[in-house]
């Protein structure tokens, strides 16, 4: 009998509460019951998203809430900007692309935050770019980007900031409004402990002036008619109204916690993960690791992680895209706590011991430990 | 204790077996696990549509599918033709709108199925149509459309048919392939037993023809992305986990007992309940009623729902649009059966009688039995 173990940078484990949610009887969405349970969700979802913009709820996976953080504020042939260094980085740039805009593309090494001096040059030879399109944490690289230093050069210019948060929100730091952040956008399968098909979307002010003037076509992700909806307690369309009533729960037990102690919890895990690895003979991947994800090289990684989830019971990922093969990556988001990272290192480290990886034996555990509690 | 029964059209009340599913541990989707539940989805989808065609399954309400029925076939200012009598045919318009297509709406009068000569005259006259849009179920007056009929006369031209089924499916009888229906699109939260944010959409050779040719923009409801996914049981964004996992558990209960089994039950319930209103002193407001919802003409249609819901438990919804206080509908779909609309019977006479309405006592459920029970 194996005691599964979901590891992986979404989705990530339920919460108790979001379970128990789920399993009731379901009710209908046009009533003040439904409508009363939207509007403390939405007072909730402003919290985790430190902003005083509505922040939108979509039933849809994350990415229906970057295609609306396009179609939503930009116009035929409008120029964007999408900074790529990841997985996730390359779908900004691929949806901007279906819309038909005058994409420019900022590459960045796999496993790095942008360099803020790239992002300057570029808007400084195009004044006309309309919005430049990040990701808080590059889950494919387990890279947190440095949001607070690119929002205070796009806050110089007429470009709006849109920041894909699907997987760092919860666990890295992000001030969406003392930043200056314009849109963010996040999902339910990470952060939130619930199953995924939720999205959201934070829209500041200066967002919704593009908005009003884009002419791209959209229909049930239209961040103008949600928002009519919105400010009544109400959806344009029916809402997935099981998730939202988890949702409600999930939001109660990160209030009760604070976010701010969420943050220093993920990033003093994730630390102790990092330097755990390190003392194992693995080397991190990023050089801006995010504290919701942690990457390390494994050349070979695909076989790794499939014994683990068929011998051991634990799932975490191995990499995406160019570097599939080449890291693992061992969330430390949501319901994930630290007690699971240790029970990670102990199946891990006998998992590439039997694989024939040369590691140091027993060490890293130990590390964990020493470094956690420190 | 109020002891709340949902008798709306949609969301209806969840299978217990779904809900059990609901409040399992997810499992993360990249994996045969979940791979293998995908494989039985999509066989019990193509059962549940009759048809040999894939359907697709998106993590969105059914308007996301519909747009997706939009965007995913057509180029700009192509010709289409949005049957319209009711607030779901209006959508199709509206939607058509929102991608600058050359809309021709044929109005049929709300409570009525269209006119098949109309349609006829109008294909007709504009032979460069290139997709009709209609609905199987007009959700808002109750009303099934001859789908049949339509499609036997769409099938002469160029045009792709493309049928909402989001609330006819599994009660109003739809043959997809043996009546030529192109592109059927429905929802998971009316026949499907389970909460809403879900939705399928079938797609035959013909539409796949202009999906290969259609220009107009989308990404996350791409289709024929969805489909090269599909063909590995995969899907291109991250799907609703825990929805696809009860949807297996509903699409076994449905198979169990047969859609032929479930579409004659269900025209049984409404049979018996339409002639029960009327011996209750109602008139129905449908020439061409559906077996997935029943309407009544009743004015101050809104009072009684409140006072239904609210003192009784007893959720019925009242109109929409145009009619949204001139009607009542009680909604026999997914896991609602004759009993429950007894129930029903039972709390609406009641309530009608404190509310002042001149209605016939204690007739309405000795018709139901007798008629149910013919």
């Amino acid at each position: 009998m194996k005691h599964p173990y979901l590891m992986t940078p979404g989705p990530s484990p339920l919460a108790p509460q979001v379970k128990m949610a789920l399993g009731r009887d379901i009710i209908h969405h046009r009533t003040d019951e439904f409508r009363n349970i939207l509007k403390e969700v939405n007072s909730g979802l402003k919290y985790i998203f430190q902003t005083e913009n509505p922040v939108l709820t979509f039933a849809s996976s994350g990415t229906g809430a970057m295609e609306a953080a396009v179609s939503n504020f930009l116009c035929l042939q409008d120029k964007v900007l999408a900074v790529s260094g990841g997985k996730f980085g390359e779908r900004w740039a691929e949806i901007c692309r279906a819309y038909n805009l005058d994409v420019s593309v900022l590459e960045v090494e796999w496993g790095k935050s942008p360099d803020l001096e790239d992002i300057k040059e570029i808007l400084d030879k195009n004044k006309d770019i309309k919005a430049v399109y990040t990701t808080l944490c590059e889950t494919s690289t387990a890279t947190v980007y440095d949001i607070e230093g690119i929002a205070g050069i796009v806050s110089n210019y007429p470009a709006i900031l849109v920041v894909d948060a699907i997987s760092g929100l919860g666990s890295d730091v992000l001030r969406t409004d003392e930043w200056g952040v314009d849109v963010v956008v996040s999902g339910s399968q990470k952060g939130f402990m619930l199953p995924p098909g939720l999205a959201f979307m934070s829209v500041s002010k200066k967002a919704l002036s593009l908005a009003a003037k884009a002419s791209l076509p959209k229909y049930y992700f239209d961040v103008q008619k949600s928002l009519k909806s919105y400010e009544k307690n109400d959806t344009p369309y029916t809402p997935a109204v099981s998730l939202i009533t988890a949702l409600k729960e999930s939001l109660d037990l990160i209030k009760q916690e604070s976010i701010e102690v969420r943050w220093k919890e993920f990033s003093r895990i994730a630390r102790a993960l990092r330097l755990s690895l390190e003392e194992m003979g693995l080397a991190v991947f990023s050089s801006s690791p995010s504290s919701a994800v942690t990457a390390a090289s494994l050349e070979g990684a695909k076989a790794v992680v499939a014994k683990l989830r068929k011998e051991y019971g634990l799932s975490i990922a191995a990499g995406q895209g160019k570097v599939a093969d080449k890291i693992i990556r061992i969330a430390h988001m949501g319901y994930i706590n630290a007690q699971d990272v240790a029970a990670a290192l102990f199946l891990l480290e006998e998992a590439l011991k039997k694989t024939g990886y040369k590691i140091k034996q027993g060490a890293a555990l130990k590390k964990f430990q020493e470094e956690y509690y420190v």
